[in-house]
């Protein structure tokens, strides 16, 4: 009776790349690299012995027992607390006091925070890379297949499936960007943010390893240096945060799509086919769109997952009582989440099945309404707009009605000296849809 | 790499009984206990033969790899339709046919749900009593004992320690009574909500296994009678995240006072001492308040999960494409924080310690002024109420700034044929704080 | 620039009555009636002249400004400490004393805004009749009239789409209980939770007007007396946060459903039409479903603010700096969305139009395909389970692929023995759904 | 009857110079705005008369009734629908026709929005700089004023007043940079996305008016160029929500701090006192934190604005049924909060006054041990990191226990050779304090 979960009620991450770089072990395992790095770089400084500080490197995560180490969290709220002596124990006797000099548990646990973060961060590009090429072969692919423009779930006016795909590459861009642009700093400070003990521990080796230990730490985690700790200063945090939320959000949408899209009535996209996948266990029939389902799921759940770190910005005093810790989880969540949804849209996007004769089936379906707003143009000038407005209102309904062509129905009534065959056909007003489609691609080369 | 968690980043539930409760291995046994259930019940209606629905009822979930079944999940964007065949496996081949009969994945794991939480409500209860009885004895204790009341960060007027704990007592009565009244109700309704495969195999044996079917059902799993199947009805669901946020907060509200009266400042309480309890890794001295911790750091994330749950009860169809698979996460991460606190806070309330002498201490700091208001009553009939309230003002004033206490500043300002004196003993001003305490106790007892 | 609005962003409630009952006057007015409350309760313990409590009685919100008193705000983040002497300078000056006498800001707030969402409530419960009986009438007039029951976006097997409306009425029938069950209490408290000041004042008049006064305030306001007073105790906010939600996530699901029912592919249901609802400004073919979209809006909205109510439970000391004051707002956008909601599915659901035509045509597109899971119970005791499953869903594949029918396709590979047109006849695979609308008509008409 | 509002729920922003650039009126100016701004780009490609943009151009918001826009908003879902032909009326005659030409109700709401938050971003950075001025000087003038540094609410080590003033600092520069880097594109897209009927007036017009429109009506408006019209691709407006929540929890951190600063028993900062500020209703004597208040009431609230428009990020379509119309009333609400925060934010940090003889008495309160981390650093190497820890904690408790000064205890157990009363001197153990206050400040003056 452990508490462990393997993601039996998380199919949007279960097995994939991200579980095994979010769970307990992968913190356990940077919590460790931490340490290894405090130690080198404080042998640099010359306040820890360069052997020592190699005994600390060479000790691996799996010598440590997760389980226990987290029950013992209780301690102390946290796990650094327990984990300290557990690591000591892993050294050579004289080497134990060298494991955390100096240090806080918040130092340790948040540069392990980031560690782990940038470790996702690239597996989420890697995904979110294979997305964007897929879709941009698929606007230029579709770059003028009609499709029907739909607004508060009507159809409105004609586009181009390419443009939809595009909308989607914008997206993943916007993602893609949010993500680089991130700046994930290393976290020194010690108890209070003065760096006390690590100066004390520098003072005994006779050097100033207080604020000069802040660059080498974080280049032997590969992370920023920050200009100031940020042990309540939770910017790094939020601006994870927040960009998680952000690609979350930009997958649900493409999701919501090809959920809406691959409706029984609609069938215009399929989802890729796998065996198995998207199995009932009752109909055999079925085809469910899963992988659209799988990130739906985490974009109904991120945003919650964020607006808890938010929140956590508000940490009174140095170090606070239940901000930061309320902050562990839900990161976790999200980085798990968005993991999840990015290796899925990868799979999804890069075979999803596109149906162009559907997509023009159901434009017919309106017949010719779909482009009133064209007529609304090129009548107005005519009859003026309000009277324009007002026909093509009662002649759509008469079509409807009377279950006659909307063309046959204008026909009755307008001067048949305007092209109507032209301003009813469909292709001919997708706007400057095509031109739209390559402003997108441009940035997507670019 | 499984991304399996024992609690690391959660010390609030790491270890406490409602881990073992809550992780995978909790919601395969339940989805057993579901399937077996249905079996007997089926049984019952002369459906299902009595000896496959007992040998489907001694299956037992160890036999099932946890880990391989969240990652066959993926297939179905759940976890039911691999585990189905799974437990086929697990029963003498001619019984197979008999798991899972007439039945849909939404069933199974709504079902599995309900004994989760009904499991997980019997840990809480017990823990929210014992939380009650604590409270109880410590309103008694207290039912006099002077506190400064403080309002806005600053002492306002004295009220009696009791008369706190009172409040908290009834913000955990308020708990019991929302848990109390949950209705857990079981789930079957097929695989679009008509019970109609249910339906069919009572045809084939010749009677009517569906409608009636519910009741033997919801009684083999000792749950609720449903009205109406809850596919995409999902109050029950949503009346569990009401009830555990109003649990996460009550039990937040008490941890929070718990902090603030535990300041180095303040002093005026003191969590219970344990054996490396509130460690520091690094300053000897301190005795951090890690359960108040704990259980504040449960109710700043609470909310944020409910509110998936809140959004979730917008599901589309018969069975919606996401919003029912963001349920299962949150609620889960739900019950279990809400689990560590009540577990947290009946070990925090059971041992608090409690400093009248500080209480009174503090309360002395303002030197009179915390019964201004009742100067201000007193005052008011002799002065009028606007150059009462200004008198006081200024008074306090000058006795801040001249060192001299309020009392010799009042003196040289008005008759001193008052009771200056006892108008200025906060001990004369705490209004009706025992009879309050005491309506809070007659409730307790009822 | 005073910051007013008048609904311009939120059409869900603009110009409903719900508008005037929760804006600033509204609240004023609930504020005013308050103080009147609690003069008249004093009066009745002796504490207050009749005339007094009379005089305050007959002041009439409209004589305050609103914009003033909310800029004044400012001074005491809370509107109480201007409106107390902007109320006293509309009473006679030898009544003026008796205002607000011994009470404190949060009495008089608290007690107003249940005021206020008492008078909301009624509201509410008025339109969700309302819902409920239009709800009724459909599910008895399409008892038994089919259409696809669809999950995960695909058509799953048939249903009746009474049935779908019982379902949105249990949801309906909910959301009436969990309302009716609310229990709104006065709040009467004093500075800090004892009831000191009015103790005090009652001691001048030489009557024990603290405690007792608890019982003739709540009964002067027609709210429930309250065991502890709830300062900082927020069950009752909490509790109409929990409600609400769950009203707003009710109609929420029955919006979306409309929504996707009315898509134009779909077109099973349309909104009641109306002169310019649901206009586009530029396509004049277009029936929007606006009313669905106003109380989608409104679900996607309410979670978040109820969150808030949930994270202020968490509220420090006897008064708290902030949790209370963030509650304002987001309790009253969420009483003005679901009070928006609840008038606009009134409206929607009183003229929803149903086309059973449209439903059995969509019924006909999978080509009994939708009857794949009845086909399944049927052929597995001939062919066994597994062996069925798999034919089925190549006999699926190969209907589409080729284009033949589903039954043809069947009648190529099975024993035509079995009555292949009555087994893929939708009418006749509808289990229990009749009986299930009737369980659910039986509660409403409880 | 018109739900209209001032503040009187939000004493955050209410008469701030935010509330006039966010009302309706607001919002409505910037509509009037955008269709000025639609026809000028249209008149420069020659698709509008130049006479007819000027006219349109002269329309002032002020003679449209908001309150009946509001109202008629209901019809279509938004504003804009009945807004266009109000505006219609207020241009000549034969101008009214180039109104709103060839545009969508979308194009012109999601522009003025963005018009808005510009208009919004330059009050909030005039603030945040006036915060940042006030912080630096505080942080320079405090530099090396010692305090006692807080962790888990309990005495930690010291620290320097500077360096929490410094790591405000740091938060609001943080705050300006994710405002500042915001990019506010303008929305032209038509009624899904293609420009189709801007294309079709320009035909008309003989030019090419659709793509080629988009730069000189994002010029007219101020606004950046999009490169993808974002309808339903919403980076900008979560780009927006992000920050501001950002921008809410940096100064919650800070208002929390002076709340906990200025409590009765901690005293170390007073916010600016001012005429009937910080009054109580009934207490003579209080002085509320009431601008760290109304600050953290904003800073509790913006984070669930935020999540709804995250969770809006997941629109269907070309024009989604919900997620649009939901992100209106939070974003105006997430708008609101951060602008009142920031002009509450300068007005408290320019005139928090400081204490610094407080924050010594604090320090002094827990007898040394506060510098217990130092002791321990300086023992280790002399007694072993494990038994130094031990004794330490013996001592403390010891010193507690019996009255007794911590220099004593400790005189008595170890050799006293050691410099005691050095090390056991908080100004001697602030780390790297004025270093780290440095690190911020140079920040800060690039």
């Amino acid at each position: 009776m452990t508490g462990r979960d393997a993601g039996l009620l998380a199919p949007t991450w279960a097995g994939t790349p991200v579980a095994g770089e979010t769970d307990d072990e992968a913190w356990l395992r940077a919590m460790v690299d931490v340490e290894a790095a405090l130690a080198r770089a404080q042998a640099r400084l010359g306040v820890v012995p360069d052997g020592a500080a190699k005994a600390i490197s060479a000790v691996s995560a799996d010598q440590l027992d997760v389980v226990e180490l987290a029950v013992a969290s209780r301690g102390a709220a946290n796990p650094v607390v327990a984990f300290v002596p557990a690591l000591m124990k892993l050294v050579p006797a004289d080497v134990a006091e060298y494991v955390h000099r100096g240090s806080t548990s918040q130092d340790i646990l948040d540069s392990a925070t980031m560690l782990v973060v940038q470790r996702v961060r690239a597996l989420l590009l890697a995904d979110l890379r294979r997305c964007a090429d897929a879709l941009a072969s698929m606007a230029v692919a579709h770059r003028t297949t009609l499709i029907a423009g739909r607004t508060l779930t009507q159809h409105a006016v004609p586009t181009a499936f390419g443009l939809k795909a595009a909308g989607w590459l914008s997206l993943v861009l916007d993602s893609i960007e949010r993500l680089e642009s991130l700046v994930l700093p290393a976290e020194l400070a010690g108890a209070a943010g003065t760096l006390a003990a690590y100066v004390e521990y520098g003072r005994l080796a006779g050097v100033d390893a207080g604020e000069p230990l802040i660059a080498p730490f974080a280049e032997e985690l590969g992370l920023a240096e920050p200009v100031a700790a940020w042990h309540t200063l939770r910017t790094p945090i939020l601006d994870v945060g927040n960009a998680l939320q952000l690609v979350a959000g930009a997958l649900g949408k493409i999701a919501i799509d090809v959920q809406v899209l691959s409706r029984t009535e609609i069938g215009e996209v399929a989802e890729p086919a796998a065996e198995g996948r998207g199995a009932s266990s009752a109909m055999p029939q079925k085809r469910n769109p899963v992988l659209a389902t799988m990130i739906v799921t985490a974009a109904r759940q991120v945003p919650a997952q964020v607006s808890v770190l938010a929140a956590s910005m508000v940490a009174e005093d140095e170090r606070p009582g239940g901000a930061w810790h309320a902050e562990w989880q839900p990161l976790r969540e999200a980085l798990r989440l968005v993991g999840g949804a990015t290796h899925t849209a990868a799979e999804l996007l890069a075979g999803l099945e596109v149906f162009p004769e559907r997509m023009a089936a159901n434009l017919a379906l309106s017949d010719g309404s779909i482009v009133s707003e064209r007529l609304n143009v090129a009548l107005a000038p005519v009859l003026g707009k309000a009277v324009a407005k007002k026909l093509l209102g009662e002649a759509t309904r008469e079509a409807s009605a009377s279950g006659k062509s909307l063309r046959d129905v204008l026909a009755g009534k307008i001067d048949t000296a305007l092209p109507l065959d032209d301003l009813l056909d469909p292709a001919q007003y997708i706007g400057d849809a095509p031109a739209l489609v390559d402003r997108i691609l441009r940035r997507y080369r670019a």
